[in-house]
């Protein structure tokens, strides 16, 4: 395959997230420059300790502690900024976009509150800017409101956009514990910080929103417009009264454009028991919305996390790096239908319909006799399936009445060579039924 | 704002889809020109029956009943096929291709079964194929998985991806009928075709597969080389034993990549009543993704309908447009980070917090006398607050107890000062707490 130069990447920032993106560089190099067509290429990062580490690719010789001078840097093509914070991230990504670099960020706090100027200073310098991880981390929400949804109107949007929140929510739910005991469990688990307070007083969703608001709605708004309550008031007797009443209670950012008034807010919300955003559990993220055209959609997924963190940074990278490649091409930046080049597409090798392993879901309607149960169960265990659970109802002499199992993982060419034995030695009176279970989905 | 020359699209077949891609370019026009930089014009229409339909945009004069004549017309920059079926939409796409034209599909029938073909003859003319709709409908499961999934690498994709399918299972889990009566009853509100085979079969969701495998595990895969069960077979028994064992059953598209051999299945499935996937009701559908470093993420909405289909064609067309006004330009398609220009962004008109209408659950911690549930509903009710529901429990002569209820719409300001005179009035021993409820989201 033609290869071009390398996309030369400079990372601001290697803390959980940085050695994320390193690693999952490092992991997928082959497949990465596959897609593209050209390698990714780390070519700096910028951090207050030289601390080397190979395993990620990590030299001594690539770590500055001059974050300024790697901007500047005229071999880099795209910063990443994981910085966090307002400065010196915001001025930094200035100053990249105006030596001519794209830029990626997972910055909510900073775009948000300085959306205008870092837009604005990316159109002029036309550049790009992705935050595809700022919101709902490896949840598409950045790209799906901005191009999947962009011949539609949008009404409402209901996030759960912060993990700690949501994890403490779900904990106290489901384990009868106060708030208090949630939290601890949240920090033991690594799904909350040390200081948890940004999260807990729903500042970090509010951020998100803000994000959110723009790209739903086309205008700006800083957080301190967001009418925001936390979760430290929740109690266990409200989750238990919610519930009584049908509801859930949930964390949510809610925006919707109210004949263009903007409702922008953050709190603790009952969300009726049945609705999905009520089963989105733990430490996971969910951004329902809904459109004029569209109807209702929602985008699920982790929303935290070094690595599905770390999936959103690249996918931007990918994206900005394909729009680098065509432009010193001189070409429009086309995409790839399928992301990938098709030069070198195979025919899928397909597993064979036996092969497969899975649980099985067993109906036989069989006389109701002594032993009829004993030899299935035997022409069963003979295949090689064994028998997690039996539901056998009634007793009924008469008739033939439904022996019900499920087994534990088998594959298919056993099961249907059981189920052909079973049907040649008469011992059920018609085809016996079987449903696959997809039990680790 | 400046103004390029219009987007001439050309448009094979006015079906349904197709009468609602040409409603929403019309509802939402100057919305689509102002985020591309260029209005979108219908250039012309393909269908056997010259009707106008001046309500959506349709003159006589836009009519032609010869396709081939439209897809050879140089003035048209995009074609969206929504004949349906192998011939002649194959042939044509492959024509309008080699004019020069970039193509929207939404196809799977076809684009399954010929993806070698049309995707290589699009990048051999260094075209674009939008092919969002043709899976999920209003789900943007195409570009989450070429784009935003980019950096990793799929492990399982589970996927509702027939939405009538989907409409019976729920309709027999819910009402308890058989399958007969579901499907009557999806024919009834339009949810099934009067031929629904391609449906029930399994054969529309195994297409579907076909370009999800392409996607997620880079490969061709033909739909005969898809394993596919339909769900005539499934009773309401065994229905009834699932929910017994654990499990909702669900018409599942199964794609894993097994070492590369790739298992794929379409089939009834039964799955954990607790999994997401479950809560899946009605004519939803949705992509349950399994990635090595993401985990687990959905993608959930309209799978079919006439306007959330549109919604995914336009989608792809305002991609595709800018790419074509930039290489106009003799620019590389640059796409503007928030999916519009920014020159003339505004900030937000924000809606004041006690403008906010909701219900609300109202907890109030009271002596436990006669006359003091009457009294704070007095208030309440002095406030324009209607009460829905009350939860009293117990009754403690010596503490006070928790009153609960849950009120009617209600506005932020009129609760507000409710609950100040509440406190004031000293019917209640501590400050009233309150959680907001989202009960049409």
């Amino acid at each position: 395959m033609h290869r071009s130069e390398p996309i030369r990447i400079g990372l601001l920032g290697r803390g959980k997230i940085g050695t994320g993106v390193l690693k999952l560089m490092r992991q997928n190099r082959d497949m990465l420059a596959n897609k593209l067509g050209a390698p990714l290429e780390l070519a700096g990062v910028a951090d207050k300790i030289v601390a080397p580490d190979p395993s990620i690719g990590l030299t001594a010789a690539l770590i500055t502690p001059d974050p300024a001078a790697l901007v500047a840097r005229p071999d880099i093509d795209i910063i990443i900024e994981l910085f966090g914070g307002h400065e010196p991230a915001r001025t930094l990504l200035l100053k990249a976009l105006a030596a001519g670099k794209d830029v990626v960020s997972a910055n909510k706090a900073m775009l948000s509150e300085h959306a205008g100027t870092i837009f604005l200073a990316a159109e002029r310098a036309g550049r790009a800017v992705g935050f595809e991880a700022s919101v709902g981390g490896g949840i598409p929400i950045i790209r799906t409101l901005s191009q999947a949804l962009v011949a539609d109107r949008q009404r409402s949007v209901h996030g759960i956009v912060n993990g700690t929140c949501n994890f403490i929510l779900t904990t106290m739910s489901e384990h009868a514990v106060d708030f208090g005991d949630a939290l601890k469990d949240a920090q033991r688990d690594g799904l909350a910080e040390a200081n948890p307070i940004l999260d807990i007083d729903g500042h970090d969703a509010a951020h998100k929103l803000c994000l959110l608001v723009t790209l739903a709605f086309g205008v700006l708004l800083k957080p301190a417009q967001v009418h925001t309550e936390g979760i430290s008031g929740v109690t266990q007797a409200d989750i238990a009264y919610a519930r009584d009443l049908g509801y859930a209670i949930k964390l949510l950012a809610i925006a919707k454009d109210d004949d263009g008034r903007i409702e922008a807010r953050v709190h603790p919300t009952m969300v009726p028991r049945r609705h999905l955003l009520a089963f989105v559990g733990g430490a996971f993220n969910a951004i329902y919305i809904n459109g004029e055209a569209l109807g209702s959609s929602m985008y699920y997924g982790l929303g935290a996390g070094q690595m599905p963190t770390a999936t959103a940074v690249l996918a931007d990278v990918m994206e900005i790096a394909r729009e680098r490649l065509a432009a010193r091409d001189g070409k429009s930046a086309r995409r790839h239908p399928l992301g990938f080049p098709l030069r070198s597409i195979k025919n899928a090798r397909v597993k064979p319909m036996d092969d497969v392993v899975c649980e099985y879901y067993l109906r036989f309607m069989a006389a109701d006799k002594p032993g009829v149960l004993g030899a299935i169960a035997s022409v069963l265990g003979r295949n090689a399936i064994s028998i997690a659970s039996v539901i056998q109802q009634g007793r009924d002499a008469e008739r033939t009445v439904p022996i019900v199992m499920r087994s534990h993982q088998a594959r298919e060419r056993n099961l249907k060579r059981a189920l052909a034995a079973i049907r040649q030695r008469r011992l059920v009176s018609e085809a016996p039924a079987f449903i696959r279970i997809e039990e680790n989905l």
